[in-house]
């Protein structure tokens, strides 16, 4: 794992034009030991027909169980503020989502119109074909100018690789691009191409990124095992829309229902 | 069928705020009897893991085969745009794609650097989870913006209604919303919802929103056969990856394995 990680790291240094790494993430994103598993949980709604009751329903169930945020997609934004104002739950929501494939400007617009709406954290998904094609210094681009943009009001940035459609090396690729970039967090998927996290991909990805940088698991995360397979393996943050049934577990009550994936 | 159509009609006129219908569509989007299912064919390259290699790929066979669009994803367009000058085909590219839970500005400003950047048509996707809600005032607003954005720019606009996360009355209620807001379009489905576009739908879209309106058929198309389906039951335009295979069994090569459904 590490040698991967090096060999793409002198890959990468000889690219001109890349982020310097020199940026830092906004804080460090990593929970202190004692942490509660719904401190991991970014409590997640992104189906397209999700309704405003289903919504409202999740940020009561956020405040309840006091998870680490609700994600939802940016028309919710507003509605997620007011129902959480006074309560310690941050509103996350997602940029460029689920593709990666709109342009830099508008992930930018998104982004920064997201955080004027009171989110708090932003979930950014790459340039995917770009990547795969060998573009670094595009893909490098378009992470830089969301992650300055969240940063100067104040938002973290989870930078979304879509680990479902990237090889390893292309995995470690994508982690070094946003660690460079500044971005908090790197995330394994959208939950929308297949796949989902792994604890071997969340292994790689807390090598590549080190230490300073937090590492969100999203995709299929159904049960407390699954969670804590991953905080094991070095997530920082969980997304699932299973969050009720993974508390509920925590707390001993194995009679509920697990959530569906998202 | 049109028990439903004038069902709805009826009690979207009840509602006070939404679009008149006064507002026309930007052109009669109704290709001549004698039009080669080229024609009709949007060639399409949605997947978020294309490359550019392939999107150029896709603006050849376009060119070679005359097929109305290549559909790609916002980042591409200026690369389809380039590479289609001094073609007849048109740039189409995605709004709110393909969950349509962005926001109204957000739609409305993608569209506008889109059309800024050479995309003549626009596909949008509507607020589905407000639709699902009954709110049907803020998904009339959503498309309405966009609308009149294209067309402020001389763009076509499709709205997207997801069919497959809608029954037969929300399925009418998007037409009428989309026929009032004075949209060029109604397409059946992003291809990422599952589902696809089926006779029957595209029969009680084209009801609903009278012969004035284009019909898009999308999801699944793979074969001659759906194609001329979908154009019997009023289709005007189809969205399809299968393009290149559909035109060559139109020749009579039917030897040419299906492509893929996007």
């Amino acid at each position: 794992m590490d040698d991967l990680i090096v060999r793409v790291a002198q890959r990468l240094s000889a690219i001109p034009g890349l982020p310097s790494g020199a940026r830092l993430a906004q804080t460090a994103p990593i929970p202190p030991p004692d942490t509660p598993v719904a401190g991991y949980i970014d409590h997640t709604l992104l189906k397209p027909e999700a309704t405003p009751d289903q919504v409202e329903q999740l940020c009561a169930e956020a405040a309840q169980h006091r998870f680490a945020s609700v994600c939802v997609n940016p028309a919710y934004v507003p509605l997620c503020v007011r129902l959480l104002n006074g309560t310690p739950v941050a509103v996350c929501t997602v940029v460029g989502f689920p593709l990666g494939a709109t342009t830099t400007e508008t992930k930018v617009f998104e982004a920064t119109q997201a955080i004027a709406n009171g989110a708090r954290e932003l979930d950014m998904v790459i340039a995917v074909g770009q990547l795969r094609a060998g573009r670094y210094p595009e893909v490098a681009k378009d992470i830089q100018q969301v992650v300055d943009a969240c940063h100067a009001q104040g938002a973290l940035v989870k930078v979304i690789i879509e680990t479902a459609l990237l090889n390893d090396e292309q995995k470690v690729v994508a982690c070094l691009l946003a660690a460079r970039a500044g971005a908090d967090y790197v995330k394994t998927s959208t939950g929308f191409a297949g796949g989902g996290a792994s604890a071997a991909d969340i292994a790689l990805m807390h090598r590549a990124v080190g230490p300073g940088l937090g590492v969100k698991a999203s995709g299929g995360i159904r049960t407390l095992a699954d969670a804590q397979a991953m905080i094991a393996a070095g997530a920082t943050r969980i997304g699932a829309s299973a969050g009720v049934a993974i508390v509920r577990e925590a707390e001993g009550d194995t009679a509920v229902p697990h959530g569906e994936g998202y």
